[in-house]
């Protein structure tokens, strides 16, 4: 597709140009912006809908706000792409989410006007307190504008964060970007109530507009305005939740209409008092057919062709590692009435949209409230469910207290299903999966697996639906599968015993997850050099197939332990297990490989685990060097 | 102090007895109650002001409902004493706290009145929603009710449930007990919100609870109040905040008032729409004076004369680590303006009231938010102040997404000050803080300290301050210091160095934290066993003093870790240093002490670390174990 034609977007390189123009051109600008995202993400892929959504908002923000003085945090981040277009990013945008490319979320390192990072849900009005207390107390102007959807709202955070909101006056804005939808449909009370707000009022008509515009008039007639009780409780309606919680609530106004848009945000920038909360209805997708007639409003996309809307298909292959966890999951279900499943606002990122059509009295979406959703959980197996939490691994970080204090300590058979875990390529280090075995490993009584391959999770599956007599969490990877035939009837492992894959003398790969096939891999190369290799798939990092680890130690001269995982996992239990029994006293050529002490930015998956060295490469490579080690090193050489 | 008169509890071992009462004579057995509770408490110490506050409403709710069936869930679970006095405990009061005795909470193993253990706030409507859900699905009678202060409702995690309360049905009932005051009066917004809501409305009046009771007349006169208006509103008045998330409301009434609660429960029972939100106002700390009126309501106190109110005194000693802390923080705040403080809910816990006292502008206490906390902080240190996070090691796994996402990927300056690290005694596992090592040191970017006394604390809380380049946190125990020297200026460590405390040769024992003087301990006894010992301070478990271990390693026969915290800390790093350099290859004679895996119930904390093998006669049993181990294993063997 040929570039769009955008001659005004082509002068704004940075806010600074944006606010020479005349508020009659935004429009235009507006839609340049809108044509050239569109453009953009249609080579990459990547978040659609919700920046197509926020165009008009974006544009209205840095127009009326002192960025990047003015602190701007857009929640999630994932809608921020016309922001990146309009601060100075417009010529990187095609790299968005590759390697050495721009993030797909908000970045400090990217620009300052990113002065936050964000990619988990619900972190801005945290964060935009912050900003305007520190400024507040440096005396210092600046204030600081969240913008948060709708679907973010229904997190915990959020509501903690809007209950101290007082503390920054009016430096804090927050901009609800209410399109009733954040990744899937939102539920629960804060939804239904936002829905009978919104319908129960009509947007701000031009009465109220004009009210709002007195703030700005000449001082005496400001003063006068000041006095009314109608400034007192905000600039136009009241009585809402978030007045309740201490907020001036504005709203609701139409999010793609500058012309409501531009005098209400000069407004709320003019307050003398505070904080202020601004209901903006938007729709997701907006302006872009073949988006706004998707059921998800383009979320997510694949490279597409601008014209059709067609997405690019990926190649076919194995069903992905979340198709199968459903599918084992549904067989389950079908099996035991008891078996349910819990989501925090991801029935298709985990599969459960399939389960929720089969079963769907048996399927809770929560919203975005991995906190509640444990716990939950840990209400429903001690009144006799078998409930599934499918969260992947970097939200689980979200509900680790409960975890800990609900499910841990009380010892209550919640089975964890941990999507995402390992590297996640294009999402990058906010969204790796990486410290999940290590936070919960730690934990007494929880028993912790990882599949090697998909046949693998569904037999992990059917044994954390048997495993009733405490918590069970199995984790794998995003992506496909590797093609494994499928069992047709799933085996129940027994809990803390491993599997040899494939046996040899000399040296032992102990695999943990998915790098089983980077071991066979190197297995292999190491055969052909005359070292008979042995691989075991260890199935459980807690509790340890000791037996098998013992077996394996006394009998094979070096020992590599391979996970997808960051320190204090498989290879630090292993470790920990050896010198526990004395095993390292006469000597033990063990070496663990593990995620780098990093946090690592996007690119292909496959790349990210070349940087971290846990390709089969360098599987060989760290046998090689542990058998050409100097062993006449530490205690032995003060003999 | 003779035991008190209870002639009509005396007929009272469980809820059924109690049933079986006539409505006239329960403000007698609630007086019988009250008096019960002081007296024991004023023998065994504990929380008294949060059970003094319910004992009515802990009367009504097992007086109008059917437990065990109908599950009742105590938010925290510290005003859960009269409750246990109701449930079959009254003769085991007097073991409160102590080791092999009652949990300070409710506890699932305790008894079948006890549904769901809790101790950390804001999880009993999760957890309620989880019975109630479970009740449903299986077609089974049953409701669940959650009591819960107003503390705790600033929670993100009470938010969460509520939004998804609607799930439950007529099964959820959720009290609200209002006593605006959790352990610290409550802050924000909801509290100011709860506080405009009781001040505005009066208590239900007789009028109002007649309504109420007409759910309860015969069905045609029933039938016909259905159709009201009102009573589609729920029972009384409506338009709150919890009407919005979905709750029909009731409220607020007269928590101490019998005559008020009972019928008002029962109808509450009754009803046919849900969930309910009952609004109860009570007071803490009721009907026993010295409660009343102290500050804090007696919160949790000691063993005290019933009749003064005296409080027994702790024997004077060196000033604990929370007060050092404290100190340490306002030096230096005194010195540097940008430096702030930030507790969830606990000001006198932290120590933080008096900082709050010195520096107000710069203390902020979110309420129990500690998700929140953590972000907000990550917001102050980006915009350039120098936040110390005053967060308990058992809370801060609430927050562990915001340490993760927002601090430790943005390597932004935010200062951890962990209290209350280890174990801890009379709280129990809920309150342990086992795992902040593990899930702290396994992340990129963080450094991680821990206090070995009080003098290394004030170094640290120094050394913290001036650390700009990424997040740091200390950590350090409940209880008071040993008693050293303090310095009169702070020392500022230099990060990932180690101190050599005592040199030795022959064994080496590494220690983190506060177990220092028992390893120093077990290094005389070694010594005098000709076994000399070397005992080092590591001070650093993240960066790791790479250079003092392998130095060490090199000069000792035996490497002991020694550390108050679960596996995944200190020794898993020293044991992965060492397998990464191959120091493990040709021998190497290390054995990590660590928690146990398991959850240890409440003692006292030298008994607690006993079982937990982390004294001194254990580290010496370790040391001598690991000498006379036949090195003649493992890989050796095979040659």
């Amino acid at each position: 597709m040929s570039k769009p034609v955008t001659p005004l977007l082509d002068t704004v390189d940075t806010p600074d140009d944006l606010r020479k123009l005349q508020p009659s051109q935004l429009r235009q600008l507006a839609d340049e912006l809108r044509d050239e995202m569109i453009a953009t993400v249609g080579q990459t892929g990547g978040h659609l809908g919700s920046g197509l959504g926020v165009v008009e908002l974006t544009t209205a923000i840095h127009y009326v706000f002192e960025t990047p003085r003015d602190r701007l945090i857009w929640d999630v981040g994932h809608q921020a792409y016309p922001h990146k277009i309009l601060t100075g990013r417009r010529s990187r945008m095609r790299t968005l989410r590759q390697g050495g490319g721009l993030s797909g979320f908000t970045k400090r390192s990217e620009s300052e006007y990113d002065p936050f990072g964000t990619a988990h849900s619900s972190t801005s009005i945290s964060a935009a307190l912050g900003f305007a207390v520190a400024n507040k107390l440096a005396n210092q102007p600046g204030k600081a504008i969240a913008v948060i959807g709708d679907g973010a709202m229904s997190a915990g955070m959020a509501y903690e964060a809007m209950n101290n909101a007082a503390e920054a006056g009016n430096r804090l804005v927050v901009i609800l970007n209410d399109n009733d939808m954040s990744i899937a449909p939102p539920v629960g009370g804060l939804s239904a109530y936002l829905a009978r707000l919104v319908s129960s009022r009509p947007f701000l008509e031009l009465r109220e507009m004009f009210k709002a515009i007195s703030r700005r008039l000449p001082e005496p007639l400001h003063k006068a305005a000041r006095k009314t009780d109608e400034f007192a409780r905000g600039m136009a309606m009241g009585g809402t939740l978030f007045e309740e919680l201490g907020f001036y609530y504005v709203g609701p106004i139409d999010g793609h209409n500058l012309d409501q848009l531009i005098p209400v945000l000069e407004n709320v920038r003019d307050a003398a008092e505070g904080p202020c909360l601004v209901h903006v209805v938007t729709q997701k997708g907006k302006g872009y057919a073949p988006a706004e007639n998707a059921a998800d409003k383009y979320h997510g996309v694949q490279k597409f062709d601008v014209i059709t809307g067609e997405q690019a298909k990926s190649a076919a292959g194995p069903p992905s590692y979340t198709a199968v966890f459903a599918q084992a999951l549904m067989a389950e279900a079908a099996r035991d009435a008891t078996i349910c499943a819990i989501t925090a606002a991801m029935p298709s990122g985990t599969g459960l949209d399939k389960f929720a059509k089969a079963y769907s009295e048996r399927h809770f979406d929560v919203g975005i409230a991995e906190q509640h959703a444990v716990t939950f959980a840990a209400g429903l197996a001690a009144q006799g469910m078998r409930p599934f939490c499918a969260i992947y691994s970097t939200f689980l970080q979200r509900a680790y207290d409960q975890v800990v204090h609900d499910v841990a300590i009380q010892n209550l058979p919640v089975r964890f299903a941990i999507d995402r875990a390992g590297l996640v390529g294009a999402d990058g280090a906010t969204h790796a999966g990486s410290f999940d075995v290590t936070y919960l490993a730690t934990l007494p009584n929880m028993v912790v697996m990882a599949a090697a391959d998909e046949a693998e999770l569904v037999h992990m599956v059917h044994t954390a639906a048997m495993h009733d007599s405490g918590p069970i969490a199995f984790r794998y990877p995003r992506g496909n599968g590797v093609g494994v035939p499928m069992p047709e009837v799933p085996e129940r492992l027994e809990i803390g015993k491993g599997r040899v894959v494939r046996e040899g003398s000399k040296v032992a790969i102990l695999s943990l997850g998915t790098r089983l096939a980077e071991a066979l891999k190197a297995a292999d190369h190491l055969d052909a050099k005359g070292l008979s290799t042995t691989v075991a798939d260890l199935r459980f990092v807690k509790p340890l197939d000791e037996a098998l680890i013992r077996r394996l130690m006394a009998s094979h001269d070096v020992i590599v332990t391979v996970e997808e995982g960051a320190i204090g996992g498989l290879g630090a239990h292993v470790l920990t297990m050896a010198s526990d029994e004395g095993l390292t006293d006469a000597g033990l050529r063990i070496r663990t490989l593990r995620l780098p002490d990093v946090f690592q930015d996007q690119d292909a998956p496959d790349k990210q685990y070349d940087a971290a060295g846990l390709n089969a490469p360098q599987i060989v490579d760290t046998v090689l060097k542990a058998l050409r080690h100097n062993s006449a090193g530490v205690q032995e050489a003060r003999a």
